[in-house]
């Protein structure tokens, strides 16, 4: 049963099992204490945080163990900004950063502090000219992830570690979604993961933050890991963690070119084989395992439940595959279609056969989708009025999508057609269909109930 | 070779070790995920939420992991103080709390609110009615260990919840180490606790908040855990976490009383094989498994050494023992002596003969290191002076003490010996050796250089 969904979480290594084992026995006591079960526990500590350190490219010194890559960046932001305090609040962020970023910086906001949010284009990149642009006097601490989570963009870390330092600003990379691959180049000041994105357990995260970087620990005081993470070492999490994240460093380089290779295989046989199709990220410039693209009128529920049923498991972006009902944040900023969204991103070792059976499947389940939900089977054809009222409120993605395909034959080329909706996803996915569909997007406009989505019919 | 530290952290249970086991197999995927993976992981987690809430005596609703015992109290406490806000801003502690809550209220302190720190007596215990009269209007929140990590004491819980009730503050139990033992009674509001205390793995502590307490969690918000522990789920550890808790609750009552009779031997025997020792902690209402006690003239660290050689691994709140150089401050608010300090904390399943073996080395290692030391071997003999004065600036415990017996024979009943020290035990050990010794510990005052403590000689 292939899992395609490793930059959620990866199966845990063999390397990793193995070393948790090991560690079960003999790092379970406490490592400040004198005693042998304690002084075992250290050496282990000790040995795991020399081999994490290593791979990142740091001090051992400068790492610290958190219990999450989530943590690891609360308390490093939290950190940074406190630890540069004098310098100012100022906090700058690219709009497609993961959710624990983008969440430090609303509660800084919230205790006063300023925040800007670099926007990226429609590959999910910031420009580094943009994001030097945003750094300023009062700038305490700017964040860029080096890759994308959700489209697997590769941000231009190295450039933007060049304008920080210039500004005199420290710069946090999250690397959660990278390190498994290499180590973040670029003179960056701190850095986090996560290690059950590579195949490490749950309960471990990185914080580094290097020599020199002025950095106060929030929270109550607690002398374990330097200070910077509070309370009792899981140190057969961490062994685990250190273990695997070495392992997967070594297969790094021929794992990478294998995958990348079956990712340009969905990118570029996805939208060959399945009609109406957008494939996003950055083309080039990219994770080597992960690839995201969005169907037209397909709903990202019923289309995440069909390929489970298929034996696929993959994550969305669509917004009724989250709580909020809205598009992912990632989508949004991109200003890409996201309806019927996939994420697909490969584990180590993911073979051949199981993508080309996801190949084979996925034009099937697409169509059943759009088929029960009453999709366009073909290109909008002529006749009707100049100018076309849908009524979709109260109608959930891809429905607005869908109704406004169906009529849009209707009207003649100059014709309009107006689609209300009070559905988030539709502010994304109707722009997204005239760029697809090469139609002019007027604009939206507040109606008496939700939105007015207006579209001009050119060919 | 023994272990007795289970107060630090007790050996993986073998029940955690094999639900650990099973749960990395079963229990890595992202539990917020619909497909399979995410599926399984969820009913893993939900399975382990309701046996912890079980055992707890909660609702599953009302649980939450955390990623150690020291973060439950950080975010509980954080939490129940801005929940409360509007009713005040001060807080209540006893003044042997663990440090993550003492520290907590350090920091809340910094934050610009007000703590009382309730005292305790000799026996470390807190009585009802100090407690009781601490509460005011404007207490945010109180909190009260279960019972203490370093003498064993248990806390009067019960009647404590009482007064929180009537005075309509919410009390927050720390119940880390007598979770094992069973539930924490009375109408507490909050609680909280850590598995690697229990048997079960590190990394895993459990934050109870009972419907209709007002919280408000602290730090960049996340979904995970009721938005009430930030980052994803180690569900490998939880679940080990929830069954360990279970197996150890099932051999609970026989086990505690087993472990009772052990600790009563040590209790009782130390004193007669050993002179000049202090068994510390009440008497009777105390933990199974632990019992602490204090050798006059005796280096902690020293002592650690020789019964780690000895093949036993114990703990100590000996000022040297300890990073800070001062005496643990649940020691220092009991006012009792702190050199030579040994806490001895039973694991589940510790042998008897064990027990027997400690008893049969401790004798001869204590002997072996006041010799030593040269300590004195017998009570003080009579002559000298009126009153002496002895140098002890410099010198750390226990030779502050030591020097002071050594000449205290040589002033006549009536005269004293002030000690010149700057060795932040002496303010602890010079009054209990008086006390041990039936002299008059006249006080201290400060000296030209460090403390001058004053003795008068009754027999």
């Amino acid at each position: 049963m292939p899992y395609f969904d490793s930059a959620s979480a990866a199966p845990l290594h063999p390397v990793a099992r193995q070393a948790l084992q090991a560690a079960l026995d003999e790092g379970w006591a406490d490592p400040a204490r004198p005693y042998r079960e304690g002084r075992r526990a250290r050496l282990l500590l000790d040995a795991a945080r020399e081999a994490a350190a290593e791979a990142v490219g740091c001090r051992p010194d400068e790492l610290v163990f958190t219990p999450s890559g989530t943590r690891a960046v609360h308390a490093g932001i939290a950190g940074a900004l406190a630890g540069r305090r004098r310098a100012g609040r100022h906090l700058v962020v690219s709009a497609v950063e993961h959710s624990s970023v983008l969440q430090s910086a609303a509660a800084h906001e919230a205790d006063g502090g300023t925040v800007t949010e670099v926007p990226v284009d429609g590959g999910g990149r910031v420009t580094p000219d943009a994001y030097a642009a945003a750094l300023r006097d009062g700038t305490a601490l700017a964040c860029l992830q080096s890759a994308n989570h959700e489209v697997g963009t590769e941000q231009p870390v190295v450039e933007v570690t060049e304008a920080c330092r210039e500004a005199g600003v420290p710069l946090l990379v999250d690397a959660a979604q990278s390190l498994a691959w290499g180590p973040v180049e670029g003179d960056w000041s701190l850095l986090t993961a996560s290690a059950h994105k590579w195949g490490g357990p749950a309960g471990v995260g990185l914080l580094v933050v290097r020599k020199g970087v002025r950095f106060a620990p929030q929270g109550p005081a607690d002398e374990r890991e330097s200070g910077r993470s509070a309370g009792f070492e899981n140190i057969p999490g961490i062994v685990a963690a250190a273990a695997s994240l070495r392992a997967v460093r070594a297969e790094a380089v021929p794992e990478a070119a294998r995958l990348r290779e079956l990712v340009a295989r969905i990118r570029t046989r996805v939208p060959e084989l399945v009609p109406d199709v957008e494939v996003v990220g950055d083309p080039v410039r990219r994770l080597p395992h992960l690839v995201t693209f969005s169907c037209l009128y397909v709903d990202g529920e019923a289309l995440l439940y069909e390929l489970d049923r298929a034996g696929f498991s993959v994550s969305s972006g669509s917004s009724c595959t989250s709580s909020t009902l809205t598009p992912s944040h990632v989508l949004r900023a991109m200003g890409v279609l996201s309806e019927g969204n996939v994420r697909v991103s490969l584990p180590f070792g993911t073979e051949e056969a199981d993508v080309e059976r996801f190949l084979e499947v996925l034009p099937g389940v697409v169509a059943g989708i759009r088929e029960r939900f009453g999709a366009p089977v073909s290109g909008p054809v002529t006749g009707g009025g100049e100018s076309l009222v849908v009524d979709a409120l109260g109608r959930r993605c891809p429905i607005p999508v869908i109704e406004l395909a169906k009529v849009f034959g209707e009207v003649p080329v100059g014709g309009t057609v107006t689609v209300l909706s009070d559905d988030e996803a539709a502010r994304l996915d109707i722009p997204a269909w005239c760029a697809m569909r090469g139609q002019e997007y007027v604009g939206e406009r507040p109606a008496e109930h939700g939105t007015a989505y207006a579209v001009r019919r050119l060919s």
